[in-house]
């Protein structure tokens, strides 16, 4: 069926949200649900986004993970660039119906840096935070697993200031 | 150290906030930054939520998770009503320092449902939606870990409409 007929239902009570079947997301006041997206056989947290409605009804149509650019401001199909597509091998909602998981498999990286995740750095916590004055992040991965520049050669970088 | 002397650098470039070990983090205009939890030993995702800076910085100092309730505009230590504290055994933060990811152990569930995750219903995808008209949400979870009435008695519901 093509996406627009991918129907999302109205949101009537709280009952029908959380213990319902009926897919009732709640996209907020700049439409957007929040993405999480991990390695479906790792574990690992790849990257965290938004999807608009369209976005939504693409992922769930083709398998494939689709967000919504903030910095765009348009609905962009992941690995589209890069070639680093995610295949969708499952996809969750939660509660509330206003954050959805994916879990993917993706040959390459998910993040513009070039990093397999987008999380390649620690915070550090609790006792190891007190020790550690000033506190500095500490790198997770040793080596990124594509270069940014022969991917996305001079286009704009995404992250805002 | 207290809290307050938990320093947040100024965002200065993208080198800074993308390749550097400092602690930079990106709050939207709601003062905000999102946050990702997942159970440190099986990866599965338990929660999406936001952080302020106090939130932010408390869970740095005491190891414990604390969040931003959106509901109720406070600071909110995950587990005080419940019990069920998130221990946290490692903090990530992305590439653009706009999300932390919290890998926790926790006793009990994380999903005011009463569910071990809020991420407990599937959106068929692809070929299995296809075949599906008109498409519901599948529940992965056989039964809840705890009765929410028990915890939270006549608390209000956080979900909103």
């Amino acid at each position: 069926m093509p996406e627009e007929s991918i129907q999302f239902h109205a949101r009537r009570s709280v009952e029908q949200v959380e213990e319902g079947d009926e897919l009732a997301p709640r996209f907020d006041e700049r439409g957007l649900i929040a993405a999480v997206t991990t390695d479906a056989a790792s574990g690992e947290l790849l990257m965290q986004g938004y999807m608009n409605a369209d976005a939504l009804r693409l992922t769930i149509k083709t398998g494939e993970a689709h967000y919504f650019s903030r910095s765009r401001q348009s609905v962009w199909h992941k690995g589209a660039t890069s070639g680093f597509l995610q295949k969708v091998e499952e996809l969750r909602i939660d509660d509330d119906q206003d954050c959805v998981w994916l879990r993917v498999s993706v040959v390459g990286g998910s993040c513009h840096v070039g990093y397999r995740s987008c999380f390649y750095r620690r915070i550090p916590v609790g006792e190891k935070q007190r020790i550690m004055d000033p506190l500095k992040l500490e790198f997770t991965d040793a080596r990124k697993v594509f270069d940014p520049q022969d991917v996305y050669g001079d286009a704009p970088n995404p992250t805002i200031l």
